[in-house]
């Protein structure tokens, strides 16, 4: 069930998708409930380590911060620019797209 | 000190900042030391929840995100794109710029 909805969101956003993995280091799909990872491009310990500190802990915390500021606001995008590379951080309801470029 | 080091800031960005603040709503500057907020265009009330919720908890969260990922990285600048807005974050040693825009 899971993995058909996100084939369908991958498949409609298919010109972004491939736009954006054209210059990226690498991807990693994971699953909000369980918080395991359903897809990724990385070894387990950086998919595990990007999953449980930034789809885990730093979404909550950024959709938490967004909704106290205005109740009638929420989280839609991340965008996490670092000295070495940029995450990308799509947080859909039933899974949370971490993209490295 | 510190106002000087702002102005130090604000002055060699003149061309982004004036560009960035052209499609802004408004903007906080905030003392990371003491947490309070240096200057800003809102009310005391969302100058200080943006301080509180952004610079103070979401910033700390995803340096430490990036750090644990790599301990040689480091966090850069922050988006958070919401359904109605964006928060730009540019987190300085002394102080922290969320734009709204």
């Amino acid at each position: 069930m899971l993995t058909i909805q996100l084939e369908n969101v991958v498949r409609k956003n298919a010109e972004n998708t491939e736009r954006i993995m054209r210059n990226a280091i690498g991807y990693v799909v994971s699953n909000n409930a369980l918080g395991t990872v359903i897809q990724s491009t990385f070894d387990n310990s950086t998919s595990g380590g990007i999953t449980k500190l930034i789809s885990g802990v730093l979404v909550p915390t950024a959709r938490s911060a967004v909704r106290d500021l205005d109740t009638t606001n929420d989280l839609a995008f991340l965008r996490i620019a670092t000295r070495k590379f940029e995450y990308l951080v799509a947080p859909e309801k039933e899974f949370t797209i971490v993209v490295m470029q």
